[in-house]
């Protein structure tokens, strides 16, 4: 019988997994890294990572996220696919459920599930998901070769992924609710110099239309004026949303959002449970600062485990 | 005139500093970076970082401190040598004192002065510091091919640094006042098993002895039994202590150990002033935890100012 129980279990593949993952093998725990899909988390809808600190070029997001884990793969990491659909952590062992019917249990924990686009909730945009509605540049970009897309929200993701788009579409719109936007200076700077980007401010995305792809934007400004933007594709950049479907929420006190609150070590308000990355209530989501605290998580909980014992 | 008002400080260069530079110089915040001695911080003092994720085969302290420092100056880093010596964080404003006289005043303050090593504390120690006394391995152990050395300490620092002694030294004796290392089994493992490593257990250093060098390291253990080992060499591995020297201890609320709390958004007790790496008050200080923390300072920061104006 396949081993079921182990000292730590770290849940997500992301930037704050896969450096927990590498702290747990390369200091020898009894551990199991459970991704239920591809290794990188986040950094694999980025097409470019510029601020990640000792890659003074940048380096692209794919290439980040499997050096991240050939770096833990190289200390021989226990890694498997699964999907854990839900959990209980009213006990000291803790236990996983997975969708495939198999259950896993632990002693301590660590949470890094990360989180996902946040949708524009409007008529159309889930029928057309797919069709013309993305929430990743980096992914679909080059289907819009010389076509007209909409880019909506107005911080750093939002405007770094409409700059990638002008590699690829005739023009890109960006529309924001706001009279400015929230991105990083640089990133405005080089928005408002590329001639491929226009504007549209203090408006909001109302419906989205088209029969097989997307073909027309409403759109509502502040004063209550609609207009129809012709677009062949639009892509929602308003920020993410916590994965966090199979965590107990009331137990680990989530906040408002649905993200997990912990102390300056990562821990949660259950014991030998931990948070990192960006499922972690917390103001700042960075690759480099998700790392960080998966590493941190790892000493937290090996202190637990040893106290444990 | 030269400037001296900067709306954001960074002070201190190792990898909190350099990526709070990094961040604030590609939001193009206006800034300064200042840097006592060589960018890189403690990671100089570190012959090779295995735990850095992006870096599968690992990175010399050398090139990972050069390859940050290039990163933060791609984006215009505004950075200046100088050595801080004290500041008065009462006002909105705040105000740094420079050794050579000059002043520089600021709106935010990041505090990423760091760490250093402990010091033994026993007769001898200071006389022969730099004549068979150090703090570094890497640095210094060159200077012992084929002979013998002692390394005091049980930690990860201490047990990776006698490994690396070996490959200059015939002999390495690790004294530990516990029966059992703190570091990390990985590094254990390779210890116990490397042929030029000997270990003295329950035992403390009381005294080093020597004309010219070092010549004889005293020893008592926890029964008080006294021994002299004689070693030409004695490396000191035994933690860290704040560069506190010129903080305002009082108004930042230091800890016991002289360390700055803050918050999870490195946030101090002190409005516009935040804390990043080794001087902050945490359990795990390790390179990408420092780093995360840096970016995460310059975001709060960012922040701050945005609502000062």
């Amino acid at each position: 019988m396949a081993k079921t129980h182990y000292k730590l279990i770290i849940l997500g593949g992301g930037p704050a997994g896969l450096t927990a993952g590498l702290y747990a093998a390369r200091a020898r725990m009894d551990h199991l890294f459970i991704e239920k899909g591809a290794e990188g988390g986040q950094i694999l809808l980025t097409d470019w990572v510029d601020n990640y600190p000792g890659f003074p070029e940048g380096i692209s997001g794919f290439d980040l996220a499997e050096k991240m884990s050939a770096h833990a793969k190289r200390f021989d990491l226990n890694s498997m696919f699964g999907n854990v659909i839900s959990m209980d952590l009213s006990e000291p062992v803790k236990r996983l459920e997975l969708e495939d019917g198999g259950s896993l249990t632990c002693n301590a924990l660590i949470i890094c599930t990360g989180a996902r686009p946040r949708p524009l909730g409007i008529p159309g945009e889930k029928e057309l998901t797919g069709k013309g509605v993305s929430y990743c540049a980096t992914c679909d970009a080059p289907f819009y070769r010389n076509m007209h897309v909409a880019v909506i929200g107005g911080g750093n993701t939002a405007v770094q992924e409409a700059a990638h788009l002008t590699k690829f579409a005739d023009k890109v719109t960006l529309i924001h609710r706001r009279d400015e936007l929230r991105a990083t200076k640089i990133l405005q700077e080089n928005a408002f110099d590329n001639p491929k980007i226009n504007f549209i401010w203090n408006s909001n995305a109302t419906k989205i239309q088209g029969t097989d792809g997307v073909e027309e934007l409403h759109l509502r400004n502040n004063d209550g004026e609609e207009s129809i933007l012709k677009v062949d594709g639009v892509f929602v950049l308003i920020g993410v949303l916590p994965n966090n479907e199979m965590l107990p929420l009331e137990s680990l006190k989530a906040d408002d959002g649905g993200f997990i609150p912990t102390d300056l070590e990562t821990r949660t308000a259950v014991a030998g449970v931990y948070a990192a990355g960006d499922i972690r209530s917390k103001e700042v989501r960075q690759i480099i600062n998700a790392a960080g605290e998966g590493a941190t998580a790892v000493l937290a909980a090996e202190n637990y485990l040893i106290n444990l014992s």
